[in-house]
């Protein structure tokens, strides 16, 4: 059986690098690039890793996605904000059948891939990264590296378990050394790793702090942990209960990080839009709706909101 | 009779305009200031005031306290994060029995004038005052004015009533042209204005905006309105129950407000300690302590305990 091939749409601190380590392995990758491309296909794709740094010299460059070829996977690296552009960008690597593995933050976020291919061909990964794009077709990983995926299956539906296609997935991309981790519950998974991207993210914006200082307050970090309860219970609500230590671990956890700055806090401070709605909005509406109003967080996301649009107004 | 004597502890934007109006209409008014005593001694008090300009050239001024002579009333105009130094500053100006009228922001900061001078000497008040000190000795009286004090009477309480010394300062008070206002509760009138300071103090910090920039924001204003619903539910369970209309009218005179940069906010720009105990602190223990928890106010508070932490260690 012929390797699979891969697309990644988004081609940044996230996508280039699991695309370039598929790449690396001697997989079919095809990028596509927003302003890099012709800088790209001129000089490469350069990535420093703690797996190692590499350089691609010729990689599969596109600049619009209906050019690109019919792959089996595609990596979807975009952020959520960038959402509206699925319909044209989509279309062209998933053209003949392919599937879509949505490597976003926050929850539900496969809905809109799910919208434009059909919900049968969503896959969705939570990433515990920290990497960054450093310069054009340059990437830097800086720690951590590990994707949590599965099936995505609509809101509400039991666990998805695993299947061949997403145990063939995990294969590839552990055999080019990425630390991917198959999950049979991709609700799960993401409600989890919510229970730290809202506190933090949303903090870290709001107070305009990095991770290690809210972590080193003690009153910062009990409302980190209040937050975390209400997500877990709304987790619990929509019928995925979190294991009784997750807020510890994850305290726990956010303790011995590196010091880091969220994705939001990267995105408030460059002036882009944050993805309040992946987040926070959509894990409110799902936990509302099954009756656990989640009354801090929806604070945390009015206050972001604020923020959100002041800075659109200057 | 002779005319009622006063004297005036923290003689800034609040207690220099006050104190400065009842000498004027010839009352005998005593002034400790902190930096401005030499100033003022050579150059007089200057206020300008929408209720008229005015300068006062013999002053009575002091910069100790125990200098200060025994006076019937002694207005306390110092902000609550400087409550440390009452027992200092008290005995000099009450020392043969006068009462002390608690100018200062918050629920309960009465108790510290209290602990000083005894319970049965204290009345409070809430300022409604755009006022601000713009050079020693100088201040700047922009809008409103209304003082609205009654007699302080210790946590849980049934309203304590208007008594004839309460009537007599407001008498006093209105024929030097302060809009003064006797209130029977004092415990409602404080509860009342938190519903104000609580939202528009504390959001004003966190999230960097104007009063005028939160109550143009659809999500800034809904948050306010939650908080505010917090504070409502807060003072019912300690017994003062507030009008149903109080969200609604709060909002709407906020609506109307003169583009005005709340005094927290003002403290944190200027790096100064913010009155957090006194606004949210003591209403979040009185209400929890009454079974109502507050959450919102109390993410609030750990909010700007946070910012304050920063601000202290940079």
């Amino acid at each position: 059986m012929a390797k699979r091939t891969f697309a990644v749409i988004g081609s940044g601190a996230l996508g280039g690098l699991y695309g370039g380590l598929l790449a690396r392995a001697g997989f079919e990758v095809h990028f596509l690039f927003h302003s890099d491309a012709e800088h790209v296909r001129q000089h490469g794709l350069q990535v420093e890793s703690k797996l190692g740094d590499f350089h691609l010299q010729n990689v599969h460059v596109y600049d619009h996605a209906d050019a690109m070829p019919a792959c089996d996977v595609t990596i979807l690296g975009l952020k959520t904000t960038n959402n509206h552009l699925l319909p044209k960008l989509l279309p062209g690597p998933t053209g003949t059948g392919g599937s879509v593995l949505v490597l976003q933050n926050g929850l539900n976020v496969e809905a809109d891939t799910a919208a434009v291919v059909g919900p049968g061909r969503v896959l969705g990964g939570c990433c515990f990264l920290c990497s960054n794009k450093v310069g054009p077709g340059h990437i830097r990983h800086l720690d951590y590296g590990r994707i949590l995926f599965g099936r995505f299956s609509p809101s509400g539906s039991p666990p998805a378990g695993i299947d061949p296609l997403v145990q063939g997935i995990e294969e590839d991309m552990r055999s080019a050394g990425i630390d991917a981790n198959a999950t049979g519950d991709l609700w799960l998974a993401r409600w989890r790793k919510l229970m730290w991207n809202i506190p933090f993210n949303g903090l870290s914006v709001v107070l305009n702090a990095s991770t290690k200082a809210l972590i080193e307050d003690p009153r910062a970090t009990e409302l980190a942990a209040a937050l975390m309860a209400e997500v877990a219970a709304g987790s619990a609500a929509c019928g995925r209960r979190q294991p009784d230590n997750a807020i510890e671990q994850t305290l726990e956890h956010t303790r011995h990080m590196v010091p880091y700055d969220s994705s939001m806090r990267l995105d408030y401070l460059a002036g882009r839009p944050m993805e309040i709605e992946a987040i926070l909005g959509n894990p409110l509406r799902a936990a509302e709706s099954a009756g656990e109003p989640m009354p801090k967080v929806r604070m945390l996301y009015q206050q972001l909101a604020f923020l959100q649009g002041q800075a659109q107004a200057s």
